[in-house]
């Protein structure tokens, strides 16, 4: 028997250039999919907001009590507006201090002479957090409670999320399938909405429009922590496809 | 004399889609550059949520008291999973109810015989709500109080955001100037900081690392509602630039 759980995260994005639109972000998306993928974590809620020490302090509590992870990114670099070590450690009351550990793997990184302030800084982070390896360009990351906090660059992020998975409770894996047909959504919407009330404990059924070859069409992707229930929705999918004489683009 | 004041807006993407890393998001940015370009409005917080009743309703009641407007994206097509009007219907306590205008352009658009109940739904909105026209596929947005209702797809959205510009009080634009430069974030964040307190109640100085060319560089970005403080802001950066003899890609 399966004894494993839903598990659920947040990410908060902490960067100005994100939400000033200067920035698109790829971070979300990565995350997402690798937690599902690699860990059964479903993403419940994403955040994005400005490097302000109140109003990360506040998201960090809240995001905190109501997810198993919050996952933070940016901030966490050299410079004055790099501040979510200090905005973590003001969330959860702990004194904001030099990680030995990290201290020494940055020194050895830089150099004792190339090793200054801003590079220092990097090393200062809450209280009692473990630190999470950062193999492109050593500053390391850093979990605090249940908050993993890793840098803003993707290319850095990306190189480091695999060492998250040691800190992280793994979940039920939520399976996916895509139905991409040819035609609008008002033609199915009606039994598309019958077949979602059938399944609905165990399969989310959703409907996304594209453009494709000209011409219009339909994504309709259901997902579901069972592969058995996402297999019967599959089969109630098809059944309808075929009366109706939907062309399908891809399955 | 300048009347202006800072009008600030939050935006709230609906969507298993975009949650689960499935879509890559493209509105943000999108609505973030448009609303500060053409409006002087600031974006100062954006969520991404699932397409769950309750956790629109208790979002939009949030957001909608926090800031000035509140965008939404997705969930207002023809099938079941598109709940976001009846959610606002709920989040504010208004009847949720066909709109006349609404009905009429969609009836209009598809014919009396092919407007069938998937398409009605798409004239159902919160009462008293002003519609934001869509010159690509017809299915209007809709605003109420200070929530702009818009679609996911971001072809459709991109084509009806002139058509808000009518519903905003427009605000104090933001002035960006970024400064490209050949360093390492640490070599300049003391003076950075130095800087960036000279003048921390008009410009936000920001610093973000890339690579380029084979090289790590840092993007020192300045932002703020007066000109003339940029302008003061670059001279002091400049002058650090130079002191340290720091190349420079582009200004």
């Amino acid at each position: 028997m399966n004894k494993k759980k839903k598990v659920n995260a947040a990410i908060l994005i902490i960067g100005n250039e994100i939400l000033s639109g200067r920035t698109q972000d790829k971070n979300i998306a990565f995350i997402s999919n690798w937690l599902n993928s690699n860990c059964g974590i479903t993403v419940s809620e994403v955040r994005i907001i400005p490097d302000v020490e109140k109003i990360i302090v506040k998201n960090i509590r809240t995001l905190s009590k109501k997810f198993n992870y919050v996952f933070t990114t940016g901030g966490i670099g050299p410079t004055h507006d790099d501040i979510t070590a200090k905005s973590i450690s003001k969330a959860f009351k702990l004194k904001y201090k030099f990680h030995k550990d990290a201290y020494k793997i940055l020194e050895n990184y830089y150099g004792v002479d190339k090793f200054n302030d801003g590079r220092k800084k990097m090393a200062k982070m809450p209280a009692n957090s473990k630190l999470i390896h950062n193999p492109s360009s050593a500053a390391p990351g850093f979990i605090t409670k249940n908050v993993l906090s890793l840098p803003g660059v993707p290319s850095i992020l990306n190189s480091m999320i695999e060492n998250c998975k040691k800190y992280l409770v793994k979940g039920l894996k939520v399976h996916s399938k895509t139905i991409n047909i040819f035609t609008v959504e008002s033609n199915i919407s009606g039994q598309l909405e019958k077949i979602q009330k059938k399944y609905k404990k165990f399969v989310d059924v959703g409907s996304y429009p594209f453009f494709r070859l000209g011409k219009i069409g339909v994504s309709v992707v259901s997902r579901s922590t069972s592969k058995i229930k996402l297999t019967e929705v599959n089969r109630d999918l098809m059944k309808l496809i075929k009366s109706k004489k939907i062309e399908i683009l891809d399955i």
